[in-house]
């Protein structure tokens, strides 16, 4: 027993000493039982290699608790301890939840607006590559980075990992019974680093670019790693739980069935309850999000007009993890321009969903953002972390589409609400005035010009509100038109966007 | 009988005094019956004005004609006479129809691609707005033409109309028992027009923009509307019906099973089988071109990505007739950019279909090309021209998308072949290399670059294909790319396509 006292939402660990013979990693079973006052919080073990067995712990309530734990070994059955909690460090705000039906928040309550960006094998790569891509990180904006815990086998992506997720076995191949702690540890001093800049890791857990076996392994190893690493993991306060990249890619080795599995298992061992999802290779193969053990939508379209609907089908968050990288690889679904994908982050969260980036610039050394990180080459990434400023200024409850998002005009238009904020994004038009989701009541407001590409935002001109015309037959004239109080001068230029704030 | 000859698909007409008292256009019945060896057309005479009845033919076949007439007025009944058909003028090649399942052509074989824009209500416009417009027709490349029997009441479009189309009644208002022949006369000259011109005229025959009563006819009005519109103009090779603009913004006043009616009227007295379609305002709302009576789809939708799927869901020519217009004005379906309509009318072409253009940028004095014709002031008719005349250097079979234009990477690249010249378009993709799609054989081929927006054409660079890596676990590493011969190198910006044609 190390430490004496941990902050709320950090990692409290506890080492053991057990058996280092046969294969612990199969043969012991350990569970930890954390309390404080009446409540029990059961945690699972796990094996480290050398003898030495853990339980990570992450507290969500200061004071005193204590521990015992449970083997099927005597070393390591019935120990116990206890430590203090203190308050959160600053800056740290707990996990991230669902909250508001369609968006996400901190544990504290702090609204979490979700900017991710990808790079499926960072961890893989070599040190050097991996302090760059944590320093180009602190640069950015995003808070969430998509990450897998096996190596990568793809074009631009043929060197081997800096460790093997497995150890190797007597015949020199890896021995998926026997997991490699240190890649394990490795993977969470990352995890750990990208927590202290303020990232979600969003694991992914299984994809299908192999060639090391990790795709073939059978049934009960699938398992036993879920288990595994649901038991290293789950302690810390940023994971995010991917079940796959592209799991439809995966379902010749790994039938239907066996993904519930995976989700229940970690249900049953992950008691903070960090979210849940499962992403989508062809969009037609979306996961059925609606299961009641998946906490938000992940997906991958590049339609994203069409976010209303994942919404409406599925009833969570949505974030569209993949539509599409700025770059320009030969892969289609890696070479859209940075201002396409800036396009496909407003139109996104103006929907009420999220969008993730991605880069994938072709490179002398195939040192590419999306799958290795190290440095960014494009321009989207600065125009995502000024939408992400520009949008907390305001938040409370999370970007809502305005009135009935799938009908008219709303269904060509990108608009939404937060609060008594109001946004429209106009994208690929460009009206030289607008007046449709503009406040209809007397008080009065402050409206701002955004330039998406640009990055600026400038006091936009109000005017009056058109005349009124009957638009079909039958309709009724009314004195003004019945939807806006005032209208937005524009500059006649696509991708600008209005913010509408009430001044009292 | 004033003519003894006419050219194929010319129009023959006769005219036939009869009675001019009561209400003719109830009273009377008139058809015509057209011979030539075994053949009999029968052909709907209509009532002119002014004592005069009139019969019109579109003789489909040379040599000699003959033919009589039935009617309940004695003075109109077993009338005959005989004509002869010349050789059809140059660059008549007679109606348009449906050819290759999802296309089109002339009568005589010579394909037709359709390039249609927009002008609803141009005929109803001071004669001197009409003259321009059809000057500025001339100077394009559009070749259809949208345009309604009945002048619009909208924003923009509050002048009264050239002619009224009823006659008034005792109480100065419209009597929809009496067609005023002036106007269709009107009508008709323009059509006719247009038709020197080679552009095909998609007569909307209803639409919900009406302050003057014409939504409001009693259903047997309607009915009688249709054939007696049919009577006058389907002699005119170049009409095509649109039974409406909005079809489902009428249903308040002209219920489904109405629409169907029309239809069929227009089946039993177009002697000639013109194109027919109906038009969607709600994108939910596309009618059921499967129905028999139906040629082809027509269809109001911006997310033009989808066409292969209503060419799935109608298995006919699919024409999107409205993915937004290039303007600026207030209306969200009437203020795309000029480069997001091209692109649009790319990405549509080249996934089967085909797209129509409209203008709407605001004005002082209202004059918006879209409703009123007259001066197009934009930038992506001159694009569409180009795309047409690219298309036609080669135009055989009509454009198909490749492979599986719903799976990757047709979902996300647009690309099309017409015959053995191959297409693709990269819209807001912009590889540097490209290589799916191209040929798999080692026959020599020319390529060139498309520069969409600056309307160039220039020799695309060859490269090898990239070396072979397997994408996914398991996959076969084969010697050289399966989908490719050779590959292209590109300039890495977006809207570029390339096309690829045989040398021998």
């Amino acid at each position: 027993m190390t430490n004496t006292s941990v902050a709320k939402w950090d990692v409290y660990e506890a080492s053991l000493a057990g058996p280092a013979g046969g294969n612990p990693f199969l043969d012991v079973t350990l569970d930890g039982f954390f309390r404080q006052h009446g409540r029990v919080v059961r945690v699972p073990g796990f094996y480290d290699g050398g003898g030495v067995y853990k339980l990570r712990f992450m507290p969500d309530n200061e004071g005193e608790w204590s521990f015992s734990t449970r083997s099927n070994v005597a070393e390591l059955d019935g120990k116990s301890g206890a430590f203090t909690v203190t308050p959160a460090r600053p800056e740290v705000h707990g996990p991230v939840r669902v909250a508001n039906k369609f968006h996400f928040a901190y544990a504290d309550g702090t609204p979490y607006l979700s900017f991710g960006t990808t790079c499926y094998a960072w961890t893989h790569q070599p040190l050097a590559e991996q302090q760059k891509t944590l320093a180009t990180l602190k640069k950015t904006r995003f808070n969430k980075i998509r990450m897998g815990v096996f190596p990568k086998d793809y074009p631009y992506n043929v060197n081997e990992p800096l460790h093997d997720v497995y150890q190797p076995g007597a015949d020199g191949k890896l021995d998926f019974d026997r997991p490699n702690p240190e890649s394990f540890r490795h993977f969470e001093n990352q995890v750990k680093a990208l927590g202290e800049l303020g990232i979600e890791a969003d694991i992914i857990i299984f994809h299908p670019y192999d060639r090391w076996g990790y795709c073939d392994m059978s049934e009960e190893q699938d398992y036993r790693y879920v288990a595994y690493l649901t038991a290293r993991l789950a302690a810390y306060r940023n994971v995010w739980w991917a079940l796959a990249n592209e799991y439809d890619f995966l379902l010749d080795t790994k039938p239907l069935h066996q993904w519930e599995r995976y989700f229940h298992i970690i249900e049953e061992n992950d008691p903070y309850g960090h979210l849940r999802s499962i992403h989508n290779g062809d969009p037609a193969a979306n996961y059925d999000h609606r299961k009641p053990w998946v906490t938000h939508v992940c997906i991958q379209n590049w339609d994203v007009k069409r976010t209303p609907e994942w919404r409406a089908d599925y009833g969570k968050p949505v974030v569209n993890d993949e539509p599409e990288y700025e770059g320009n690889i030969i892969q289609c679904w890696g070479n859209i321009s940075a201002g396409e994908l800036t396009h496909r982050f407003w139109t996104t969260l103006m929907r009420g969903g999220y969008a993730g980036h991605g880069e994938t610039y072709s490179h002398p050394q195939d040192l590419i953002w999306w799958a290795k990180g190290g440095e960014l080459h494009g321009e989207a990434w600065k125009r995502i972390g000024f939408l992400r400023d520009l949008l907390e200024e305001d938040v409370t409850h999370g970007l809502e589409p305005i009135e009935r998002a799938t009908g008219f005009p709303w269904n060509r238009i990108s608009g939404a609400r937060d609060g008594d904020v109001t946004y429209i994004y106009f994208g690929e038009h460009q009206p030289v005035i607008w007046a449709a989701g503009l406040p209809q009541d007397d008080r009065r407001y402050a409206v701002d010009l955004i330039d998406t590409w640009n990055m600026t935002v400038t006091p936009a001109k109000i005017v009056p509100a058109p005349e009124n015309h009957p638009t079909r037959h039958g309709a009724i004239v009314r004195p003004r038109r019945p939807d806006a109080a005032f209208a937005v001068e524009l500059p006649g230029k696509p991708y600008l966007a209005i913010r509408v704030r009430p001044l009292d």
